[in-house]
């Protein structure tokens, strides 16, 4: 058994590694004095890696950055909020390319190694006037303390920003995580309507940061539901400079296991931080699946609880309706045996082998749900699969805020 | 091309039917004076036809019915409302089968003619002493009139009782179709926590019958969604008692056709009347996916559609950000080309080859999503597949019904 990674959290967000400035501005894409553009940029060119919506539907900036991956290094990344550039068709990419080039010839660094972002409303074409004089003010902006406001510069709908730095040792050198995302509604599986950007100093090769941020996504951001729904738009990106002078990390070395371990960390920090913001959401609800005879079976119930909206507005009311959940399973579309589930809120266990306990188990799992963070246990009795995802509940607050986002 | 069979819609619901009588009353299982049992009854047995949840998890009444239904003939079908008894294990077996006995032995009919239902909470065992009073009770009020109790007996969330009477022309008799339905929440194709009982007079044989109820149901009620969820409970049953005196409908002639058609279409208005009352719905939504490779690719990206909360709350909100509709299309897992994509709300395209049209068009959107019943249009040029299904939005109302259903 491997030692478990000593992981120090620290102050700081996307600038906590060595060598990386940010800034966030207001440029004019959405109303004074809301900040709208963000950039990150690393002193040196480096490996990147990137994850993707895996909806069909690709906003610009998404296209455009699985093209300019395929060099495998970067060293800034353009972010816009307020519009997201997505079915705007050949004139979109015409913009999208334009905001990377004028950030490439701002910075003074190849176009090659510029990435970009947007969020925000589908189907209306940037605002390019506002764009043309904001990119070469953000640079101006350039710092190590601007970390704060290039993460404010991303949001949409979130209540508020999302940061994080985390440190660990590789062999003698400190190694050191940044990061910063966005995303409130629409998170789901496939990260829906999520911007994560991630930096590290590490010495990486393009390969080994690739792997280890693909599977750092699938067990954090990729675990998060609100609503179900998932944008043309979402990424996450981490860039990496090497001025932490470690060994450079290959992939599945012990080094990378401890890189790989302290990415997870950051992007499940960042994750859960987006659950706890969902939109109008009061609760934090951690749900586990165990015992299917695959992890695509538990992770398929598991998704079928989260996005049901019945059980999303039993846990807004503190209802211990867990009949909910038991039908939820029964459509999730894996074989089982009923009079095997057992379902657990927290420490409380309400069915035993498909049926209710007791009243009194109904009691105490109601006292369980006036709790802000609680775990939903599932158990079927078949095999060994085991997932675990978050979800929040459905509250009025949710209604209105998505009522009338674009008018 | 065959003519269209004439429908006309009559007064009553499943007494209009000859020789069927109905009741509902309050037996005690829902505090007083709610009804919370009725009972359908015809004066002759006759072939009976099912269509059940796919739900894995099955209410005792399911099971029970799926045993009787193997004799393909009832006379009469006995509904509780208040309590599901569902995941009541070997005990709400044994209570399912004494609600059946003694509904047989106080009509003094055979025990393999009576069919039952439930709907209400999940997990708790049915009351059997109301019920043991209640059912020689109901059948003392079994009357023609009795239809309209009948249909309020078997409500949960309802805001209304759903009831519908239709007759079409076979040769020259007069067969008439009658019908009462359950549900607002939890409708998904499916048939989520939903119920509808029909009656008719039609002479027809078992396997005519069960064949022009599942194909009715298919394009009726299973293609109705409120909320995405389903329930163990929900049926469709139809009851036949051959009083219309019509010559022998067999399957796959034109007298079948004529009363497929004249089922389909009392399934179809029991149907929207159940969305129509969608928990807080203020707008019958119709969906139409058109110009897919395969019917089911058309289902597929429907029913993304229908469920995506996103979606829902705008249509609430009456903010045409059809953004939404793009992006629960492009995550339907249909390949596509977003290219090709055209949406039209009612008479307005708003997108057009995958690009908006323009500012006036979404302005124009905005004024149709206010009407109380719409269209949406998805059009993805590939090939033959369509399918229609209806939804509503999500409100305020909808979450506050939702959250506390138990306590």
């Amino acid at each position: 058994m491997r030692k478990p990674t000593p992981i120090k959290k620290i102050k700081g967000g996307v600038t906590a590694p060595k060598g990386f400035l940010a800034a966030g501005i207001h440029a004019g894409v959405k109303p004074a004095p809301t900040l709208d553009l963000a950039l990150v940029s690393s002193e040196r060119e480096g490996p990147i890696a990137g994850v993707f919506t895996k909806n069909q539907i690709l906003a610009a900036s998404v296209v455009l950055n699985q093209r300019q991956l395929k060099k495998k290094t970067g060293q800034a990344i353009i972010i816009n909020s307020g519009n997201a550039n997505a079915c705007t068709g050949p004139q979109g990419m015409a913009d999208a390319k334009e905001v990377l080039d004028l950030t490439a010839k701002h910075l003074g660094i190849p176009k090659q190694a510029v990435f970009v972002g947007s969020t925000g409303v589908i189907g209306r074409t940037l605002p390019m006037s506002p764009l043309r004089s904001g990119i070469p003010q953000v640079i101006t902006q350039l710092s190590r303390a601007g970390h704060t406001l290039a993460a404010e510069a991303i949001m949409t709908t979130d209540t508020h920003s999302k940061e994080i730095a985390c440190q660990a040792k590789i062999g003698r050198q400190v190694i050191t995580i940044g990061g910063m995302a966005k995303g409130s509604g629409m998170i789901h599986p496939n990260m829906a309507t999520m911007l994560a950007y991630l930096t590290t100093d590490a010495a990486i090769t393009p390969h080994a940061l690739q792997r280890a941020l693909t599977q750092s996504v699938d067990d954090s951001f990729n675990c998060i539901s609100v609503d179900g729904d998932s944008s043309p738009n979402d990424m996450v990106l981490c860039l990496a400079n090497g001025l932490a002078q470690n060994p450079l990390i290959t992939h599945g070395t012990p080094a990378w296991n401890t890189f790989q371990t302290l990415l997870q960390h950051t992007c499940e920090s960042l994750a859960l931080n987006i659950c706890r913001d969902g939109e109008g959401a009061t609760k934090l609800v951690t749900i586990i699946v165990e015992g299917t005879k695959s992890h695509r079976e538990a992770k398929q119930i598991g998704q079928t609880i989260a996005t049901s909206l019945l059980v999303k507005t039993a846990l807004f009311g503190e209802d211990p309706n867990w009949g909910r959940i038991i039908a939820a399973i029964g459509r999730a579309g894996v074989p089982l045996n009923p009079t095997h589930i057992t379902l657990k809120f927290d420490e409380v266990t309400v069915v035993q082998e498909g049926q209710r306990v007791s009243t009194q188990a109904d009691h105490r799992a109601q006292q369980v749900m006036r709790r802000k963070e609680l775990t939903l246990s599932v158990s079927l009795g078949k095999g060994a699969g085991f997932h675990r995802l978050w979800t929040t509940d459905l509250s009025y607050e949710y209604v209105k805020i998505n009522a009338s986002y674009t008018t």
